[in-house]
């Protein structure tokens, strides 16, 4: 692809919700919910690394950053949710293999696990409801959000981050 | 399909382990590991449910027993392991959701992570050093993998285990 | 002590769970609740341990096991748990070092992580209702969990669990 | 005692690892490493718990925040750190069932894993070989990790962090 400067941090950030019993959804489905989360991040992880090597590795900030959105899925499949569950979780799994992999090449994976609902259009759009339900701030804000992928990407590297959660203060966990 | 005799229990057993830096496996490579251990264990898992649900639910055994054999790679993402390990966290995923969806309807889902090698054909044939060196029993006998399965089945209903590991004596973990 | 016999298996049980906020519960109620479950089972452990040691290492079945109830409190701390889920927390902590430190010698080191109400005198006594509602079986039976805690010993030694959950099928979780 | 001013962040660091097998680690030793992190982190956070609930709850940024410093050794316990790695145990733990309790309340507990040795007087003085061998930045900077401490300090109320990890970008893990 024609070069367009130099890449330093990459988000990866995709994701479907379909809800259904393990018997009703279809193995297209549960397919489609891993090409999303899971071989998207991996082929995005890959593109994103051979690039981030041709950086210096500098000895603050490495040679940039991957930072993966993940969700509380990831962490336990429970239905309806068995698609994006086991998405989630090989996408965390994933992530971890790059932290692994890369770190000590000097690049710096994470992984995001967002337990809540944004405060973003989709939700106001589709689900009005749970906004006036939630209060503010009851979701997460996107800014909130941004600045803490903002912080990690400018973590100092010898002391990085490979997992964090996110997620409303009144949020249950 | 033609039906042979009333099912009672189902082993899920897929795998393979192709070992390579992230960089050099193909989405197809990371596809098929998928294929052969998520993909795989969510439809045996959908076959086998539909049968076991014609069960009677019998108060002390349930309707039956559906069993996925894990790795340890299933809970830790690490290279050069990063086709397996997420294709079989994927996998643990999928296992916790039919668990929790069909737990209650009487069939029991369970989840054997198999850590240490296997004393059986395979690294007999492959891999025969490490067999001298591991020595016995320093490698999972089939007998022993086999009881375990059969007590899972057998649990009563009142106490049932979702998941538990496997791993001789002496490996490191 | 004066000697009864050889020991080939012992478990460690002990446990209460007192419920209050965090503000309300004294320091002293958190000490005796780790003194109950962690500092005992650690105490037990050694113990039972120097006993075990005696023994022959039995190529198929080792020197003994040392096997410890835990909960689901071991695994998440939350309100108003606060006290026994870290005392059960710590305990969990327990087993894995002896595990991995004794495991190597021969003796067999679990950690049993029950999950449900337990169908014996003290719920009866004290939660006829919990009982009345839970119907049977969703309560743990005595014989089922003492079932697996005896497979647990008898396992061979080339496929030793380290971990196992017992819950009700239709417990939530 | 004396107020000296608005309490708004409070962090817990306290912390030994005494190293041993179990069977020589007393109950007096193992007593102690509780007392350091276990105990002193639950008295620690009812004390400064009382004090930010004096604060109004800033819908940003709440009523102020309780860190705890915890270790690897809080997620598994191995040989030969029976004794610190239960005390760490139960301090996630503690910091887990606080989160629940009291970030509905407008109060940030968050648990900070650190993962690698501390870039400072300790280890320079008592570790030499061990700075030699790790290089820079093969150690946790001490201006890294308070810069992470202080992000969680102020990150906005809708989007909070309840556990993250720090490492050196070269520590296996």
């Amino acid at each position: 692809m024609r070069k367009l400067g130099t890449l330093r941090a990459a988000i990866f950030n995709a994701g479907n919700a379909s809800r259904a019993s393990a018997l009703e959804i279809s193995a297209q489905d549960f397919e489609q919910a891993w090409r999303t989360s899971t071989l998207g991040g991996f082929v995005f992880g890959k593109v994103v690394l051979e690039a981030l090597l041709e950086n210096d590795d500098h000895p603050e900030s490495g040679r940039g950053s991957l930072l993966y959105t993940g969700a509380t899925a990831a962490l336990r499949g429970r239905p309806p949710f068995i698609a994006i569950a086991a998405a989630k979780a090989g996408l965390r799994s994933v992530s971890q293999s790059l932290a692994r992999e890369f770190g000590p090449k000097g690049i710096h994976v994470a992984h995001i696990v967002i337990d809540g609902g944004i405060d973003g259009e989709r939700l106001h759009a589709n689900a009005a409801q749970r906004v006036a339900r939630s209060g503010d701030p009851g979701l997460l804000h996107l800014e909130a959000i941004a600045e803490t992928y903002w912080q990690l990407h400018i973590q100092h590297k010898s002391a990085w981050t490979q997992e964090l959660d996110l997620r409303p203060f009144k949020e249950p966990f």
